[in-house]
């Protein structure tokens, strides 16, 4: 374990202590002020994201990635209405979730908490560092972040503007601290820091995911991968399923929540299958089907076993045919990745079925997977959907960046 | 990874999908009749223990160890009596937690459900197999038991009594599965079984935690440790926290929740430490106190740094004088292991200063730390004590054996 992660960590659980104890009002304001000193310094943070910019250039980056590094004046004011509106939320610490009095008179309290301290480990995009930031410290956590080397003078800009901004209101610096050294060894580091970090949530691509749930002793929140599946049961709306589906796979292709594949009953395949493909179609969504489906139609290419388990984040889906109800959720639960799944039915047992059997964070009736988000779920933020299902699982707002505390008031009660 | 413990966690998941839908009634009727068939089968369990505890004698078994070990008529009713009360607690699968409709009309759903399978991984004691399997079927989750290698025959009379019991009730047989190859090689390959464990709770003591929590890529949830303290306030009544420091001292020795180390304000000491040693001089404690506490009586001797953080589970405790709440917080702070600290005193804005600032699963005002219990909290069940901060902290219930999932009810919604 190096130095310099651990002097990181010190000093970030020293600040959680102060600011565990932050009052609501406190809190509000100093995001307040912070989304304020953004707008104010937007010519300095665009000036350094142009020197990551220029970098990621000079290296060839592909264009739609240094479309997400790319900063403007837009997206500056969008992280501050950000933070404007998280401040506007109610708080959730120091919510007594529950109080009982025991037969012995102890008052036994169950108390909501910040965390203490929050480890974020992202790729390029600058935004999530005000987001991060923001979500973190109205639950009264110190966050340490370690995004991406492609983004680090933006994020160096953006972490500065944040402390300056705390620091007029008294609010230690070391509640949001950047990794400023973006090596692996860092990463590895922070993932050991049990004694300083109390959760870690990787946010980005399956790979960066997939090494910090199998490698970090600091406790994991596993976000973000969804291969998420609509059946079109033998008594679907066939009209809707269509006009689900395409909201479902089109309306956004590169996000966690789109489509990516079909199930379909064979009774309703032959009708169902033109409907579909007419409305993919004008996005130009490829179709990749089992040996059943392609019988249907030319227009569907043979779907590989690798195709099952795929989300694509792009303009592809697969298509599987099924004789049974029971068919497609043993299909879904072995390819699905827990995130969301949708059945379009209009019969009453099916429909409840579905939602008992199928194994995912949110499982849908007659609606898009689309809506499988923070915002859309009402909790007015998000700092990631969980696909585990220990602490939390599903979109997950304020809450989930906090635990309880038992406080017990006694009058001297002793244990017989 | 071997196959052997490949081949148990893809029997559990199928299993667990079994178990995942039965009813309130048939689990309940599951766990009486193996309550029943615990107790008719007391000869044969017993003679299985019997092999144990001779194996163990052999190679020359501490008295105390193989006192854990050994079962009798008595224990064997007890570990059925707890099944039976397991059966009569209220089943909190299904609940929905809350259901919200969205302004665009879809009803949002909380339910709790089954975690799917629970791991246990824990030492000699054989009744933790009959109870961890009562808990964990009470929640509709399939249960991997590794259990010490000590009590092999024993875990495998058990596991087979509840087997033959649940194909009576035509309850699938995988819903509790017996690692018999007690080797540590199938610890590390359970550690590892992502795909099939939803995760892992080790029972035992703290390097066996430990282990697991260091090496584990299935989510742990740790028990456990306590170095517990209570801090004699200022405004203490000094003979109230005479008593409840020989009850969270002396009740049970052995035990996570009791006491461990003692933290007196200075401008008590002189009249507390008489009344505090008459109380734990009857029960022969040793007391290793720093520098000052050594000055008010030889009968204290001097502590090492390593006392401050050690969880004796024996007749010692430790002893620190400070000038300060603010000292015993922070002393607290730096060595308690997050699981129960208690106030003595009669001061309220001291007790609920130490309530806001000392981070642990339970903190008591004028209270014994033994309470931190589940039975004693009004759950009517434990399945451990969590002293971490994800998913569950402090005594574990039922609850704790459940996540939830968004149910969602819509009528053809898209996003937009």
């Amino acid at each position: 374990m190096g130095e310099y992660m651990e002097i990181i960590g010190r000093r970030a659980k020293e600040a959680s202590k102060r600011l565990a104890r932050l009052g609501q009002e406190e809190k509000k304001r100093g995001l307040l002020i912070v989304a304020e000193e953004l707008r104010r310094k937007t010519d300095y943070i665009l000036q350094e994201n142009h020197r990551d910019v220029e970098a990621a250039k000079e290296r060839g980056m592909k264009r739609s990635l240094i479309d997400r590094l790319e900063l403007n004046e837009q997206r500056i004011n969008d992280m501050a209405v950000g933070l404007e509106q998280i401040a506007a939320l109610e708080d959730p610490v120091g919510d007594v979730l529950s109080m009982k009095t025991r037969p012995n008179g102890l008052q036994i309290g169950k108390k909501r908490v910040p965390l203490g301290v929050v480890g974020i480990i992202y790729e390029s995009r600058p935004n999530v560092t005000a987001d991060a930031f923001g979500l973190c410290f109205k639950t009264g956590n110190a966050t340490i972040l370690r995004g991406g080397s492609d983004a680090i003078f933006s994020n160096k800009a953006i972490v500065s503007v944040i402390k300056e901004s705390l620091c007029k209101r008294k609010i230690p610096q070391d509640s949001v601290i950047l990794v400023e050294d973006t090596s692996r060894e860092m990463v590895r580091d922070m993932m050991q820091l049990r004694e300083y970090i109390d959760v870690l949530i990787p946010r980005g691509g399956a790979g960066l995911i997939a090494n910090v749930v199998e490698n970090s002793s600091v406790p994991v929140i596993e976000t973000g991968t969804g291969n998420c599946h609509i059946y079109v049961d033998e008594y679907a709306n066939l009209n809707m399923a269509a006009e689900i589906i395409e909201n479902a796979k089109t309306q956004r292709m590169g996000v966690c929540n789109a489509c990516e594949s079909l199930v379909i009953h064979s009774a309703v395949a032959e009708q169902a299958i033109p409907l579909i493909l007419a409305r993919l179609k004008e996005h130009r969504v490829e179709i990749r089907g089992d040996e059943r489906a392609c019988g249907y139609t030319s227009e569907i290419v043979p779907a590989t076993e690798e195709d099952w388990g795929k989300e694509y984040l792009d303009a592809v889906i697969s298509m599987k045919i099924v004789d049974s109800m029971q068919e497609a959720i043993e299909h879904i639960n072995r390819y699905n990745t827990g995130h969301s799944e949708a059945i379009i039915t209009e019969n009453y047992r099916n429909a409840l079925r579905f939602q008992e059997e199928v194994d995912a964070a949110a499982v849908y009736v007659n609606a898009s997977t689309r809506f499988t988000d923070g915002f859309e779920f009402g909790f007015g933020a998000e700092i990631g959907i969980s696909t585990q299902k220990l602490h939390a699982r599903g979109p997950m707002g304020l809450e989930a960046l906090t635990t309880t505390k038992y406080i017990i008031f006694g009058n001297g009660q002793i244990r017989m």
